[in-house]
């Protein structure tokens, strides 16, 4: 009848769905290296500590509010409160807090949030069908593959139309995940993908608002619904995904074969996995890790005179503004990210409280920042000078800020930023408790003792 | 950061969301005409049809396993069934079941298949609310008009471009119908179209699978939540249709924005609904048709030498199967579907079935059948000739067919459809008072009656 825009590229896709259904229905339990088996557990650490740390927040109250009205029945945790709700609707509002702070996981190199779809889709799943610790490490590993290499495949012009890439792929990785929890054949984990390949989730005009966080929690439930649908016999195009009509093409004016398939089941897509140390957008980092390492170096706030700043143009393009009066409108001020610097060595939320950021000394040091442009800086880098009111100065250069992939968050700041997250809500103890769990998740039975440390007691 | 492909018509959007948001909220209960409240009966009752005479297909009892794995609340009915699940699975259900057919209503102008989405969501929402007849009439109405508008604004491109546009403005519809019937304000029914707007549904890829009529049913869904997740005051943005990077211009490189608002409110889109009265692809209803007038003009079939049909060029390209072996098959057979007419008379799901397909005497007058293309002949037209053993001949011409906007099936027939399709499973009573329900429905103080007649007793 019609064509599609892009149809030419059909004759040249190779079988997308198959290949990535077989990889997950196959692919060897912990068939990776030790690094990668790492970070799948700093993935899923990170993950949770979002999640728990946003239990409380509006967001969560009103989708856990609308959840209720299907009186759902109690299956699975919603992870940092007392609630039980069945698991579809636990991988929803767990995907939508781990994503409210904009604090979870990156894959750069789509800008995926991926452990929100995946992670929110297996926990909830895997809680209802008693699934060991290792099996949910292996259904993340893989699962997030699945979404980070559609991702690639798709990136930047799927991005740039308008597609918050996340929750457009996510459905994808977490109906592969679910379908490896499932232990379903090649056959019906090609079924599932097919199925959630119909159900791409979210627009980026959605930014600033409770849809955004959405979009990962909203994936996550097609996706495992996607895999309960194929489990009990449903069906879906066997090319859902690189058909002429099959959901690449239809949302995306790129479509890169080769990272389908390129290194499958050698190189994991989670190796490319960073965490932001800040709760802010990602071109402030260079500058509150410069201005943390000043303060490190002795400076002390109140004896500073002003601060300057050399930054890449973006930067003020991005986070120019001078007063915010807010903590929302702080996460979009250099200055006041260079403030937080100084003067707590972080930035995590609770930084970004009104009352800090209307807090006297914090606007008095905000005011002395200068962020002066240079185009030959690098969008991650930053050269940070404090000249204090005894004329000395004192400067720090940043390279790559920290949270890149070059230079990583350690272990000890993943588990220092968790306890910023979680201690509020869980205290201390449990907090310390919960880290230890988090890190044994791949050598636990079963996930009782993570889920009951990740409520309130 | 980077620019949309259609950015340029951002500046020229009108507040599309905003403006479909006031009209579903505020619009007075049945404001239109009398044909448009007629109209919605029609529609109601085709759909409700469909669902109950798919209800026990393969797809459905797949999509009721997989729901009742989440132990849903016994909240709404499954037409057609005893089982009773929660309203979001009911949406779901009785979605796919109402598309499973592919015999739901049709907005011609869009190929939407406009009920599936709205109706599956609100008579399950109304069934929990207890909302009474009235009320689900004017959801209805106002639901298909909203989906369909924004359908009318992006066809065709979007439909090209590969999106099943029935899931992929149908959660538009279900969300603003659902807001309707939750009586909420204009600014929550635009948070509720704005939550819909980040989750269109369905890539054309899908055809021929359990996942086509997954798309109304999924959309239904997505919509009912929208809808509950803004009554407990969930945010999206206030331009998620119109925005750059909003769904429109997302997911269509076209966007008409005066179909948002033309005549809003004094057009109706339900008046350009269409039924199908036989149970196969739109090509080949105006030889059935034809075939059925020859056989009520006294041609026996046993009579007859051969049949020479007239037809336009698409409707062998589509439908030329000559030795069609299964229901399936046949309904890709202008051939058999040329015997169905002038054996039967009808040709309803029944008349699909495998048996009646290899049975002897079909098989005979089936091969009898032959097709010539004229190009001069439009796609809803016939010229058929039955030539008779004793030399005479028959003439019909079928300007349009039957189920056409210039030609609508009349009530009779419409009623004579749903008694096919519901009579097998809710017996022949039950139907003629399921069918009296419905012509009524909006009088209904509440739908107790309705949906206890939709089930077996």
């Amino acid at each position: 009848m019609s064509t599609s825009i892009q149809s030419a590229a059909d004759l040249n896709a190779p079988p997308v769905t198959k290949i990535l259904a077989d990889f997950v229905s196959q692919h060897p339990s912990q068939g990776w290296s030790a690094e990668v088996e790492h970070e799948a557990h700093r993935t899923l650490m990170n993950w949770l500590g979002c999640a728990v740390g946003a239990s409380g927040h509006d967001s969560v109250q009103s989708a856990l509010a609308a959840s209720q009205e299907f009186a759902p029945a109690p299956q699975a945790t919603i992870l940092g409160r007392k609630d039980r709700v069945d698991m579809g609707s636990a991988s929803l509002i767990n995907g939508i807090s781990s994503h409210t702070f904009d604090f979870d996981d990156t894959h750069l190199k789509t800008v995926i949030h991926p452990a929100g779809p995946v992670a929110s889709a297996i926990l909830a799943l895997g809680e209802h069908t008693n699934a060991s610790g290792r099996e949910i490490i292996d259904a993340l590993v893989l699962g997030i593959d699945v979404a980070c290499r559609v991702g690639n495949c798709m990136y930047p012009n799927h991005y740039h139309i308008g597609w918050h890439i996340t929750g457009s792929t996510g459905m994808l990785g977490s109906a592969a995940a679910c379908s490896r929890l499932l232990k379903l054949d090649a056959e019906k984990t090609k079924m599932a993908i097919g199925i959630a390949a119909s159900q791409p989730i979210g627009v980026r005009e959605q930014f600033g608002t409770m849809t955004k966080p959405f979009h990962p929690g909203g994936a996550a439930r097609v996706g495992q619904m996607a895999a309960l649908l194929a489990k009990h016999g449903f069906t879906s195009s066997a090319k859902a995904l690189e058909a002429g009509r099959g959901l690449i093409q239809t949302v995306s004016t790129k479509a890169d074969w080769t990272e389908i398939d390129r290194q499958l089941g050698k190189n994991f897509e989670i190796s490319l996995n960073t965490y932001k140390p800040f709760a802010c957008g990602i071109v402030i980092h260079p500058t509150i890790d410069a201005c943390a390492q000043l303060k490190a170096k002795g400076v002390n706030y109140q004896e500073v005179e002003r601060v300057e700043l050399k930054v890449h143009p973006l930067v003020l393009e991005l986070t120019g503004k001078k007063t915010p009066q807010t903590g929302l409108e702080g996460k979009f001020s250099i200055y006041y990210g260079a403030a937080l610097g100084l003067i707590f060595g972080q930035a995590s939320e609770q930084e970004y409280a009104d009352a800090i950021v209307r807090r006297a000394d914090v606007v008095a040091l905000r005011d002395k920042v200068q962020a002066n442009i240079d185009p030959n800086m690098s969008e991650d880098s930053v050269e940070a000078i404090a000249i204090l009111k005894n004329g000395n100065q004192v400067k720090v250069q940043v390279a790559h800020a920290i949270g890149s992939l070059e230079n990583p968050m350690s272990d000890q700041a993943l588990e220092s930023k968790f306890m910023n997250l979680s201690e509020p809500i869980l205290g201390k103890q449990q907090t310390q408790e919960l880290i230890k769990a988090c890190w044994n998740l791949g050598k636990a039975s079963d996930l009782k003792s993570l889920l009951k440390l990740s409520t309130p007691s």
